[in-house]
């Protein structure tokens, strides 16, 4: 939530001088993203999102960043369009580091979404879905089921120290998740976004106007994208409860809306609570390290793995998809 | 630089219901200004900041602020015009904060300001303080010269632990200027910015565009902004040289732009050492407690007072306004 790299006039000056935007009318640092510099940038022709990336962003990894939102661009799919400079490439340097001006989105995040934006979001994920299944690109999900195992060992003390008893369910989740490794390997994979958080979402009103920060995406199983929305669209603090609850209506609306574009299969099913198990986990695993490594006088505070130790609670004992409202 | 108060969608519709700008479009919280919070806000209506001012400004200063850029507004010169809502009020509360929106301003802030730059700017103080005199709001300069010897008590160590012999430098300083306290009571007097470094002021290009961050405007000696100024754009680093160096082409460039709005009067031009000396003398004050009392592993670094002592010592053999360039 800052901005690392600090870019000045002449440098973005030298920089717009490869483009054909026409001269800079307004810049200004913005306070998004953990890992980037974000800056946006007004031009005579229009605005934009400069994005500077940092080192926690594998340089390797860019290309297929952006090749991935130029086709969903392409394909008419609401998402920052990467903009290229005059020889056709827009990804460049500034300042030492690897950079891209995209389209800037118009839309905010909604903190507690409704049920009518849980219900587009589903359909915005499914198009997104269809949009990328003649997308090329791959990558392999660096936080997928192979990593958990290795986010893990090591780590029991510090699971126990935040509640007795979690060691002993993590390790029980990791079982089973590796037990169903057949079943997940048939179901249909794609392209997912495996961030979709609604702080990456847009809406103007109630309507779904786009996704951003695609530096998660990579090739795996598509359900999976369904899984991790459930957990972060449709759990949330109510008056009275002592830990989150599943917002059953909006599970339902939000998966309402993905069918409405492309239907599950009896697979993809029967796996969902299973998906939404090893989604939760890897949120609770990484979350966990970030707690555990973060000096206690940092600036920015961790999130607490413990609201994933309690989305785990309930995906243990969901029995089906219907659980979930499909 | 960092958004201190987070803002979410509800909140922010609950705020504009009290305005007729339409629906939010965009909303991105900014990383400007030290001391507020700063969100860029575009609606069906228009591009705005939402401004929420944090604990250290002085919630009785506001209606000071608002009532002085609502005069400039008015007159026409380039500022942040403050938005009221449907009830005519600009001030308002969010978030358990006072806040308000303000007009956005077209503009890029100069790291290594041009001749040129510095010749609009001079042009553009000269027709600030002329779109203020008729303006009746009137607040004291707290860190002006009666302030001075408070900033600076106790503090004559700090000042020899950076450089052997600046204690005794600093002292001579204030021996010189409580000496001309009836000669600076003569001199012109108005409502002034008191802080218009480069990065409070926008320029499309070469051309002048606005001012922004009134935080510190006050009723005070109107020359002393012009000293401030000279300051602030007209010295910089050289290759090769051990210290700052004053740009007598950036400075003369200064002053005639102010000149040609508005003559000086001689007296003024005989002050322009003295007033220099105290601008630079504020600033070494203050950057010299922030020096002192941030803690070594801070996130923000304060800057060098030192870069002052090196403005000082070229105050202080500087005999006429000749010597800046007037």
């Amino acid at each position: 939530m800052a901005v690392y790299t600090s870019v000045d006039d002449a440098a973005l000056a030298d920089f717009l001088a490869d483009y054909d935007l026409g001269a800079p009318l307004a810049f200004k640092g913005i306070a998004e993203g953990v890992e980037n510099s974000n800056y946006f940038l007004e031009t005579e022709t229009g605005k934009f999102i400069l994005t500077l990336f940092e080192k926690r962003v594998d340089a390797r990894d860019l290309p297929y960043f952006i090749a991935l939102k130029r086709h969903l661009a392409a394909r008419g799919f609401p998402c920052p369009r990467p903009v290229p400079a005059r020889d056709g490439e827009a990804l460049r340097r500034l300042c030492g580091r690897p950079a891209v001006i995209i389209s800037f989105l118009e839309g905010l995040s909604p903190n507690r979404p409704t049920p009518g934006q849980c219900r587009e979001m589903g359909a915005g994920l499914a198009r997104m879905h269809a949009a990328l299944a003649d997308f090329e690109g791959q990558r392999t999900n660096a936080l997928g089921p192979a990593a958990w195992p290795k986010l893990w060992a090591g780590r029991a003390g510090e699971a126990e120290a935040l509640e007795a008893g979690l060691a002993e369910e993590i390790d029980a989740d990791l079982l089973a998740i590796a037990a169903a490794r057949d079943l997940t390997r048939e179901l249909p994979h794609g392209t997912i976004h495996a961030d979709l958080f609604p702080d990456n979402a847009f809406f103007v009103g109630e309507r779904f106007s786009g996704v951003i920060d695609f530096y998660f995406a990579c090739s795996d199983v598509l359900a999976y994208d369904i899984a991790v929305c459930l957990n972060a669209w449709a759990f949330e603090e109510e008056p009275g409860a002592p830990v989150l609850q599943y917002n059953y209506t909006k599970g339902a609306a939000f998966l309402a809306g993905y069918e409405c574009e492309r239907a599950l299969d009896p697979l993809e099913k029967t796996a969902l609570p299973l998906l939404a198990r090893g989604a939760a986990l890897r949120f609770f695993l990484t979350r966990l390290i970030d707690w555990a490594e973060t000096p206690a006088d940092a600036l920015v505070k961790p999130k607490n793995p413990l609201e994933y130790a309690q989305r785990l609670r309930f995906h243990r004992h969901a029995a089906s998809a219907g659980d979930y409202g499909a």
